[in-house]
């Protein structure tokens, strides 16, 4: 029996659904492939960085964006950053890990591991324990970055502001940029240096390579 | 001889520099690997699209933006196209192929296929040649849909208005997402139909699915 012209639309109407699922698939096993191309390159990255004093504060401080999440007195934890590392699990669903050195008398040496999922479109995450640094105040309203860590996405007003974009900001920008910051940065001091002095300094070959 | 500081800071500046030129070789292999992913999938689809009536002038009829491009006589050959394929030979370098059915005294059958070429961030083309309609009364300024196809990205006010910015939709939303589109434009008219009339057409399981 030969299909009519309505079973035929009917069949490629379900065909056409079963390509989107198959692009849907596609897709997710692409980003997949992409985390797993990367994470041995970031690994090697992320040893690299160890070498270069204040690397992390230097970029946290080179990008425009980050001072906008946390109280301007937070720049001296910012400061004790030594280590900030951003793993992908899978696509939906990734950790940020920042090393802090210790501040005397101020904040304990400390590894933090943060985990974000995503569910649907929205970001979550659950509250880490945290060796928090004595003399924070609370009391002026904006949260402190160590409020970040207790974020979980919700609680509402009563937890740390754009705890979500925040997350993002430093997984899809800061720590895949995070050498684009670091010599933006160098150029900045070397263009200072230049003003009052016209040698050129030694780092000027290395970082017009990066 | 032990390295001195400043030699390993060098070091590691350079270290960080392979990284960068790793990540932007590895970020391309993903791009390549994503196309090849998809090809197949596309390819299928394109087979499955020719089964559906006016598939073509039902998903560019339902975009917003692709009215914005061309004059609004130019829909009666918008309703001609029998066929829309994109084709990205590397992630720099895509050709667009559409298929014109016949209007009688106006438009003569004929398949089209222009080569679209990223140079950094900027889109060229070179013209193709092309059965013009009869008829076509380009007096008013606005450029009809048959210029588009001599656009090449060189000539300025000379030549179609926006022709990349028109490529990149076909290439990056119209052709990725016609099913949504074509789904949209299904439930609209199922809408439409269910206010005067309340039972269901038959697409509507089908058109669910999707």
């Amino acid at each position: 029996m030969e299909e009519s012209e309505e079973q035929k639309i009917s069949r490629a109407l379900n065909d056409l659904a079963d390509c989107e699922l198959d692009l849907e698939k596609a897709e997710n096993d692409v980003q997949i492939y992409r985390l797993k191309q990367l994470q041995s390159i970031y690994e090697k990255r992320d040893e690299t960085i160890k070498m270069l004093p204040k690397f992390w504060s230097i970029v946290l401080s080179q990008n425009d964006d980050f001072a906008n999440y946390i109280r301007a007195s937070d720049f001296k934890f910012v400061d004790a950053i030594e280590g900030l590392i951003v793993d992908w699990e899978t696509p939906n669903d990734y950790s940020i890990t920042i090393e802090f050195h210790e501040i005397e008398n101020v904040l304990n040496p400390q590894t933090i591991k943060k985990h974000f999922k995503f569910r649907d479109d929205e970001l979550l995450s659950e509250p880490v324990a945290v060796d928090r640094p004595v003399l924070i105040n609370n009391s002026g309203g904006i949260k402190s970055i160590f409020d970040w860590f207790a974020w979980t996405g919700t609680q509402g007003k009563r937890e740390f502001a754009n705890g979500a974009d925040f997350a993002n900001l430093i997984s899809e920008d800061i720590y895949p940029y995070c050498v684009k910051y670091y010599t933006e940065a160098q150029r900045d001091v070397l263009d200072e240096e230049s003003c009052s002095d016209s040698s050129e300094g030694g780092l000027i070959t290395t970082t017009d390579d990066l």
